[in-house]
């Protein structure tokens, strides 16, 4: 606490992201990466883009980008709106759409970043608890008197709101802003992105992050009706004319046009992420049914606090939230089937040893 | 506007950055960008980054960069912190460190970014005349009930504070944080950074996209007591935990080691500008003496928007802004002496051949 501070920077909790640890060489199971490379077209542009042209400022409005994201989901580029990671573009969101005099309504259990945003920009939050599977209440979401986000697949719960589900809650609040954060939905789900014509309340917000495996280019998207899009324009043409460097452009541009390697990763990590659920469940693991690249497990006697610290002396990450209703539970990214079979091995020694050595005692 | 607005995005009014025309080639004298390509050092450190570690997360604390910056300046890492372009830190240091039950000092002709970030935040502007020849009245920042902003050189004027001016602000306001905006320091400036030790209350903000032809990458820097990073720290993870991706981080690092390149484009760039200078003084051109990368210049008898639009016409971008005070005025960016020459040569056709024509009436 500085006596320099504003009132503001005074009184955030800010976001603390997942470990990218430097002291050793870890299985990163613990930020939701891909764990493939993003394709050989996004290196190779980038590679070409890496010239002369990067004394130039970038087009403030990342018309290129843009126009591709357009043609790839067939909106007008008027409905496309880019930005600097999908977090960059959440809080414009929350910013733009989301008003003061109102609450804003989530999942009690989601994606830790969204009280930060209620609270940078002086939102109240109105938290709805999951049911006891973690399943979204749909009909908790109806006729709020407030902004809606519902991330889907919700994370870190790893669990999916089917299309008519999220309809449903659109249909219920017309006179509010709906943002479904779609972060996790090329892993199985079906995107709401083909609502956004029946709702002008509709936020769609995406990443290359994940399903593109450019977690280290910062690109995110969202799509909606023009005048959203207008909106959080308003605030990042408040904040900074440009958010996309010539790079990140150029290689979000050339992931969107190899749709080829796309699915191939794609199928590659949901085809891991089945295997390695069947064999967790017979390791005696919850493990309820994902859509995105992760899985939320807990075991019925090892605490998952004791299982986070001993996966990490063994050089395996994952993620441990102490929280609410969470605490017993770990999150886990799909790596490669190799590190996979890294992990449940290891889990298999923490448990099944274990339950062996109860049971002589 | 939309009924989906946030009383905030409604109330708006964004900056609009200098066009980047993509309808034909013009020599383009209109951002302040540099017309020397970065680096060599920096495009092969960008071609090596654009590899498979892209699909990881970057260091959220940037530390390889903040590290190479803290070493550069002679600070502690904890004095560093880094930003997507120095637009990016200027609005955090808006939120985090000008408080919103006072008002924001900066000159009545600055940077027109600084009345938009203070109406995101909720600031009260007041803005403070400079004199008539365009310098920074150095008494009328004393003892002000409020924070302090001021562009040293000053933009879009390129006028210059003496380092004597800016201490002395500093020690007038003890208990207020003053942002010294540094974007176009290395053109022939000196640097406040030497004065962080003496003041808690400094702000250093600079950019790498004029002296190191990097705005199209978006790297910016801020340099200050600890206590002032951390409040920007907290507003940045409250915001985006990841705002420099990899590429970024990678270029800028080689931007910072490669300080021969460095220093030979600055000093072209100023040799230009003094030579530039001198001829458009002598076509009867009023030109400050500047320290920056831009001439702020005025002709007696051709109306500065007049001339806009016909060296528009000769395909010769320049910023005109239609404000007070300046809007007989034009800012041009130094290019390349040839670039330049052709300015001059067109200025020439539009005013001298212009006097004869009237002397020939």
């Amino acid at each position: 606490m500085s006596r320099y501070w504003s009132e503001l920077a005074a009184s955030l909790v800010p976001y603390v992201p997942g470990e990218q640890p430097k002291d050793k060489k870890y299985i990163k199971l613990n930020t939701n990466e891909n764990p493939y490379p993003p394709s050989p077209a996004v290196l190779e542009a980038l590679r070409g883009a890496a010239g002369g042209d990067l004394r130039l400022y970038p087009d403030p409005s990342s018309t290129a980008l843009t126009e591709t994201i357009a043609e790839y989901y067939r909106l007008p580029p008027a409905s496309v709106f880019v930005g600097n990671g999908s977090d960059e573009i959440l809080a414009f969101a929350f910013a733009a759409l989301f008003r003061t005099s109102e609450p804003v309504y989530y999942p009690d259990i989601t994606y830790s970043f969204y009280p930060v945003y209620a609270s940078l920009y002086g939102l109240e939050s109105v938290k709805v608890p999951l049911t006891d599977d973690f399943d979204v209440p749909i009909e908790s979401f109806y006729n709020v008197d407030g902004g809606i986000i519902i991330p889907n697949p919700n994370a870190p719960t790893s669990k999916y709101v089917a299309l008519e589900g999220i309809r449903s809650i659109l249909e219920h609040n017309p006179d509010r802003v709906v943002v479904v954060d779609e972060a996790y939905i090329d892993f199985g789900g079906e995107s709401a992105v083909k609502l956004i014509h029946d709702f002008p309340n509709l936020l769609v917000v995406q990443t290359l992050s994940k399903s593109r495996s450019l977690a280290g280019l910062r690109v995110g998207f969202a799509l909606g009706h023009p005048d959203l899009i207008d909106g959080l324009n308003r605030v990042k043409n408040s904040f900074n004319s440009y958010t996309i460097d010539r790079l990140a452009s150029a290689g979000a541009v050339a992931a969107l046009k190899d749709e080829i390697y796309f699915q191939q990763c794609c199928r590659n990590v949901i085809a891991t992420r089945e295997r390695i659920a069947g064999q967790l469940r017979e390791l005696g693991f919850d493990v309820p049914e994902s859509k995105a690249n992760f899985l939320f497990i807990a075991h019925p006697d090892k605490p998952a606090e004791e299982l986070f610290r001993k996966l990490r002396d063994k050089g395996i990450l994952v993620r441990y939230f102490n929280k609410p209703r969470i605490d017993n539970r770990l999150r886990v990214s799909i790596g490669t089937d190799e590190e996979m079979d890294a992990f449940v091995a290891a889990l298999r020694e923490l448990t099944v040893a274990a339950a062996a050595g109860k049971d002589s005692n």
